[in-house]
């Protein structure tokens, strides 16, 4: 079976997980609808990820902040001076391009031809070579976080005139890349021809107004990631929660990034969802609370249902770490369209709390009222993008199989949890209507659940195998007098009667995680 | 007991319900960030309107639609055109305000006082005597999104150039405001002079820009509501749900209006959530399902809590109507400021859809297959504010009560289905620690809950009490050979022992609602 997007898309669409944005309009550039079915499996998601990260936790709460921060947030993380893209324009056809993009994909083909470039860093070569760079929720902004004190081209630590090959492209200076560019006269991908403009910074925060004027006072910005509204109310939540060091603080919510190349369906979007943990530690049990939080991210994507082949676990070298960082690693999904992230899992030492603290004049340090000392605590943040691990699960869940005599089911394996319909109930006839609808509302109290009684039963099985739903429970006429059940297991096919009275206990027993 | 929304915004502050945005820079005007209780209390009543309107509802389902939306969805809607708000500046101070609001104001006081104005409409009288106008969420929108056809100044049906005392006031012209602030020599509430510039509309709408020049092509708008993404995806959803009418779609989701006098904490603010249920019904069947939603809603906030004399239901007369509106109704809650609207139910015709299928050139009707027949569907939508209902169950909760010998605990009385920690585990010594944590980690596999072992137990109840815990959990000596723990509600404060192994069926059975 070859798993590609575009079955994975017509899936998506046709039954109702993602359409594109405002499509009866022609749609908007890379915006994406969840449908009856996408709301219920991200929703789970969702949850799947609170239940684990601050509710079974003992070391966590949430917040929800707001999207709409002071601008001043902005400064002190860095995104204001350094959260941009280096672009160009080309002359001739007056298409636009990021700098650092068009060196990576010449850099990766140069690589495929065995040329001179085979030594530009790994990150650059392996991103470039599958066409996924480091997107939203990802890497690429630690860089530009910790760039905010380093001059406003947002690099750090390189001063030569001259290429760079050991350092990643994301550490070059724009004379750098436009250097590079002349130097190996990289044609414009759009028309052939080069002739470039000057690169120059663009920044990826969307801007409004608040108020009336439209004028810098009332300038806002949606915030970029929802890691800054974390720090910024470190001292309350502390506070009102009354935990102690170490603890953390998660969020789920919305991000914006006004992205310059977008794509691969919903894993690059200028809109997206973020679920990111900043977790607070004392100095120099940093490595120790990363290696545990590495840990437990893994086992969270296992426990859902990705396999070992489809995960890699990229540990960043010295050389591709922030200056402020310790210790970064990427958890990358295996995506038909190849390598892509999904964590990141970063040791950003006391680089954000400090940074606040300065701006703000507010004291951001923790006293340790045991051992009687006073710190800005260290913060490891595994950060997700929710609607990547989204895609990366329906991605994953998806199969053909043959099930006898040339015939193939499409299923999805989705694990009970995140299964978006978690039990079909279907009379095998329609005089049997009134038992199986009393089940369905039944079980609708616990589950998400789908009463059917369209076709023949085989068809209604392969349209819930279609949709992911782990059980079907069909009411016949021997339910009529035995009070029980035939539930059917999606993934085995198998199927074994259970009590009516029963079913709640059998399906918990079979939708924990 | 008096209660004051100074008690209830120190409370939320003090617990972790709810802080100001970016507080350590000053704030971000009327933003606010729901911290460690606050978060999972409005996340508990999201879950509960999703269960009852969409998981336990066999006519609906859901949708997650994106914040950014092709800007001719808001041709379509009216948004572009009429929604706006009068606003004027005093020549004098600079100040700037909403003619409106002046008027209505300047009528309540006349009003108070016997005055002439007396007859002005029930609507903006009751209004602006308690200082809450209709704000995000409310019967507002519905007036703008009407006026859509008729004119820019986004009014429709009122041609005199006399102030028609009759009329409410979001129906007058520009003019008539104007000359009824001139007639009236209305003061300036802020310098007192009367010298106003012209009155001139304001959109309400969030600007910004994606891609990279910020230019008409690319300017788009965060949604004001979330009801056009499911208008939008009307023939999506019904092909992959196969839904039949009647049903319906919801969505939970963040919204933004530029508003020009948010407050009330966080009962009217710029950005703000949203539950919205769209029910597409044949035409002629929509008065009963306006009165089948209506009764839905208000049965939905009694088993929360609600209690009637907090609560009240105010059907709009016939000239308070939009135009292509058959009926509405506003549910409004008693808050310490005043009432406020929390749900606006509205019968809304076909009037989305035929705009959506007039701007778009798409066909959005529907097929009815056993009458044979094609209709534009009539469409019912009860539109709930996530954060005015929280802040209103916040509210309804919030008591203190005397208990004997002139002590007086402060409770909120959360429904257990959404009280932020469902169960407090304590242990009676810490020496008893591990058999407590045990209770505590299987628990918190079910509910959010809390271990606490500082301070004697008395203590702990009454803090536990103050953030709207319903159930505590004593671990003693006993338990240790009885197997059995003390638990303790919240509101009758009565005790009763409970095996260990029986906990979850026990609390599982004070969760339902």
């Amino acid at each position: 079976m070859e798993k590609t997007m575009e079955k994975i898309v017509a899936l998506a669409k046709g039954r109702g997980f993602v359409y594109p944005g405002s499509e009866i309009y022609g749609g908007l550039a890379n915006t994406w609808d969840y449908g009856n079915l996408g709301v219920e499996l991200k929703n789970n998601i969702k949850r799947a990820w609170w239940q684990k990260f601050i509710q079974e936790s003992p070391y966590n709460v949430g917040v929800d902040c707001a999207i709409l921060m002071n601008t001043q947030t902005w400064v002190a993380s860095g995104h204001l001076g350094g959260f941009s893209d280096p672009l160009m324009d080309c002359r001739n056809c007056h298409e636009r391009f990021r700098a650092d993009k068009l060196i990576e994909d010449y850099l990766a083909d140069a690589q495929g031809a065995a040329g001179p470039a085979a030594s530009a860093s790994a990150a650059s070569a392996s991103a470039g070579a599958q066409d996924v760079a480091p997107g939203p929720a990802d890497g690429a902004v630690d860089a530009v976080r910790g760039a905010a004190g380093d001059g406003e081209d947002g690099t750090h630590g390189v001063t030569s005139a001259v290429a760079p090959m050991d350092v990643p492209i994301d550490g070059w200076t724009l004379d750098q890349m436009k250097a590079f560019i002349e130097e190996k006269r990289i044609p414009c991908p759009s028309c052939g021809k080069h002739d470039f403009t000057d690169i120059r910074q663009f920044n990826l925060m969307f801007k409004t107004f608040q108020g009336v004027t439209e004028d810098a006072k009332n300038t806002v910005y949606l915030r970029p990631e929802t890691a800054q509204g974390i720090f910024v109310n470190f001292k309350n939540v502390q506070r009102t929660s009354r935990k102690k060091i170490p603890f953390g603080i998660g969020q789920v919510g919305k991000s914006f990034r006004n992205e310059i190349t977008p794509g691969n369906f919903t894993f690059r979007t200028r809109e997206f969802e973020q679920m990111e943990l900043e977790f607070f530690c004392e100095p120099d049990t940093d490595l120790e609370w990363f290696d545990y939080w590495k840990s437990y991210c893994i086992g969270w994507l296992q426990a859902l249902g990705v396999k070992d082949d489809e995960m890699r676990v990229r540990d960043h070298s010295p050389e591709e770490l922030s200056f402020y960082s310790k210790a970064t690693t990427d958890i990358e999904f295996l995506f038909p369209f190849g390598w892509g992230e999904l964590w990141g899992i970063a040791d950003r030492t006391d680089y954000d709390l400090t940074q606040h603290q300065n701006t703000s004049g507010e004291d951001l340090s923790y006293f340790d009222d045991e051992k009687k000392t006073r710190y800005i605590p260290y913060v490891i943040e595994p950060s997700l993008g929710a609607d990547r691990v989204t895609l990366a699960l329906l991605c994953s869940a998806y199969d053909e199989e043959e099930i006898g005599e040339g015939d193939v089911r499409t299923v999805l394996h989705f694990h009970p949890a995140i299964a978006p319909v978690k039990v079909g109930v279907l009379p095998l006839s329609k005089k049997l209507a009134d038992g199986a609808w009393k089940i369905y509302e039944e079980l609708s109290r616990y589950y998400n659940c789908e009463y059917d009684d369209r076709g023949n039963i085989g068809k209604r099985y392969r349209r819930l195998d279609e949709i992911g739903t782990p059980f079907c429970v069909t009411y016949d006429f021997e339910s009529e007098t035995d009070g029980a059940v035939t539930v059917r297991d999606r993934d085995s096919m198998g199927q074994e009667r259970v009590p009516i009275g029963g079913l709640r206990a059998y399906f918990e027993e079979k939708m924990r995680f």
